[in-house]
């Protein structure tokens, strides 16, 4: 499948610096995505696309990723309203990895906790012997997904 | 290695909003990591961290990644002198990834084609019937490794 959606991948000179997008699949057949908010850069989330889900995104301007978890096709936002609308896509050197940059429809919360975005934790070095805790960054929920659904939706 | 670093994965309540650090490693002992300009926000590069790595990581305030093309640990910046300062870790809701939030030294280039950042590229959608493309983002490269190691470094 990923034969006919995409190119195939060429020379590192080519893959570096060519105008042809190469872009490649890990053993599992996903491209890692990070989720930008287009207008302040804020990482949102990370999710994964196989090829199928990077060509519909490509198509038509809203994010579909590839749910590792239920093995299948996941338009973000289809059931919660917070579908991501694409402004841009970066791919990086090797093109094993895509940025998103995206507006955020609905209730704007991209995480299914209910926060804006999917870090709302800062990992926190432990005292001598201890191990890293979590910490909130700050930011309060934009909803409480337990209010809406009566618990926390998948997603 | 993973269950000495770091505490064992409790209930989706506890990783979800718990405070403690659980971080999932994948099948290859993985977890994703999204390095990001602690002063802007701009997304640098991507890496991969395995347990002891992040651990490194933590315990010495500077990045050190897995190569998986290498299939070795990578303190990032040891022979180009772009060390990645870690200003602040966060991780995602179910703490599978991370991002890292990071002061390049050096001469600031993150990417080892040159570029502050590897996303140095959009991918923009092809005319009907035709692959989608790669267009420059317009930024200059920071350097041109050519002309610093005579060929490309492997970062």
């Amino acid at each position: 499948m990923t034969e006919t959606l995409f190119a195939q991948r060429g020379s590192k000179a080519e893959i570096e610096g060519g105008a042809s997008f190469q872009p490649k699949f890990d053993a599992d057949g996903l491209i890692v995505c990070v989720v930008t908010d287009a207008t302040d850069g804020t990482v949102l989330m990370v999710g994964y696309m196989n090829a199928e889900a990077l060509a519909r995104t490509i198509e038509t301007g809203e994010a579909w990723f590839w749910s590792r978890s239920r093995k299948g096709f996941w338009k973000k936002g289809e059931t919660s309203g917070q579908i991501l609308a694409v402004v841009d896509i970066l791919t990086d050197c090797d093109q094993d990895a895509l940025v998103l940059k995206v507006n955020v429809a609905g209730n704007g919360a991209t995480c299914h906790v209910g926060y804006r975005s999917c870090f709302y934790r800062h990992v926190v070095k432990g005292n001598a012997g201890e191990s890293p805790r979590l910490s909130p960054i700050g930011e309060d929920r934009v909803y409480d997904p337990a209010e809406v659904y009566g618990h926390n939706h998948d997603h």
